[in-house]
């Protein structure tokens, strides 16, 4: 950020008065630019032991597997989010039962939300930014070739959860990984 | 947003190739500056059968009662910046069991999250942003000088979840509601 948005004069990176951290304030008309964490929504579907997975067509990650997932828009709630985003890339509408992980990235400024659902109609496709969409198995998810560490995170705990037969939602926050970049 | 906050040109208000929707775009250099949901985390800290609460001392809301929570900044987990926003607005810390609600607003393109825990040691005061802080038992809350629906709906989750003996995680989305206003 380099000019104010408002003004269009220099801004420059200082403490407001009454602050504790650097913003990017303008220095004509003294608004504060704040920047914070953005919310990527997405969906765990499923139907029986299969869950739906999209392979990436864009960077980060061009070529890895994918819950769809994506920026959450203005207007719209997470959990509808989730659902747009279901449909956008991988052609896909579900049912959800609600929230299921919740991961905070510090380290890029995200907070992932996947919701847990049921893929209804058993219908999918690539959409404009996925390479591929399929159902997997439980037992044959494709590990190595994921593409964030929050879905890798979700696919595990759907995993252990299934076995006991409950889904709690979880928070954590996450450390950078070097496997995902 | 009148200007490029990269280049200084101005930008309007048009859907960029390949998106679906409006987005402030340069007339000069291109940049797309997204707007996205914002996050609010908070705790609902807890003492035996009684609730911390901050009274607000700024607007919005002023002189209402409300959880501690404020805006998630860059660079920190949501559960980090629950304590950090007890701590500024009611100078508690806590012990965290986990993330409690999250609330999803997009008439006013807002995630709440709180995160449920105890209050550690029983010590608060005032901070800042708060005219008083104050612990409530679960039978006399402020119900009519609560600041927030959000809070409200915690609160109220709180009360029904102990007397059910389990604190199940919940995602909401909220329309607009006239009498937080």
């Amino acid at each position: 950020m380099n000019y104010c948005s408002q003004c269009a004069a220099p801004v420059a990176l200082r403490i407001p008065e009454g602050d504790d951290r650097p913003r990017h304030q303008c220095q004509t008309c003294g608004q504060v630019h704040y920047q914070n964490p953005r919310i990527i929504t997405g969906a765990l579907l499923t139907t029986g032991d299969q869950v739906l997975l999209c392979r990436r067509a864009i960077a980060p990650r061009q070529g890895y597997w994918t819950l769809p997932a994506g920026f959450m828009e203005n207007g719209e709630g997470a959990d509808a989010g989730a659902l747009r985003e279901s449909w956008e890339e991988a052609r896909a509408q579900g049912t959800l039962d609600g929230l299921y992980t919740a991961f905070s990235l510090p380290h890029i400024n995200q907070l992932y939300l996947f919701f847990r659902g049921t893929l209804d109609p058993v219908a999918y496709a690539a959409g404009p930014e996925s390479e591929a969409v399929a159902l997997y198995a439980a037992d044959a998810l494709p590990w190595d070739a994921l593409a964030f560490r929050a879905v890798e995170k979700t696919l595990r705990y759907w995993l252990e959860d299934r076995r006991a037969g409950a889904f709690p939602t979880r928070h954590e926050t996450l450390e950078a990984d070097p496997r995902f970049r």
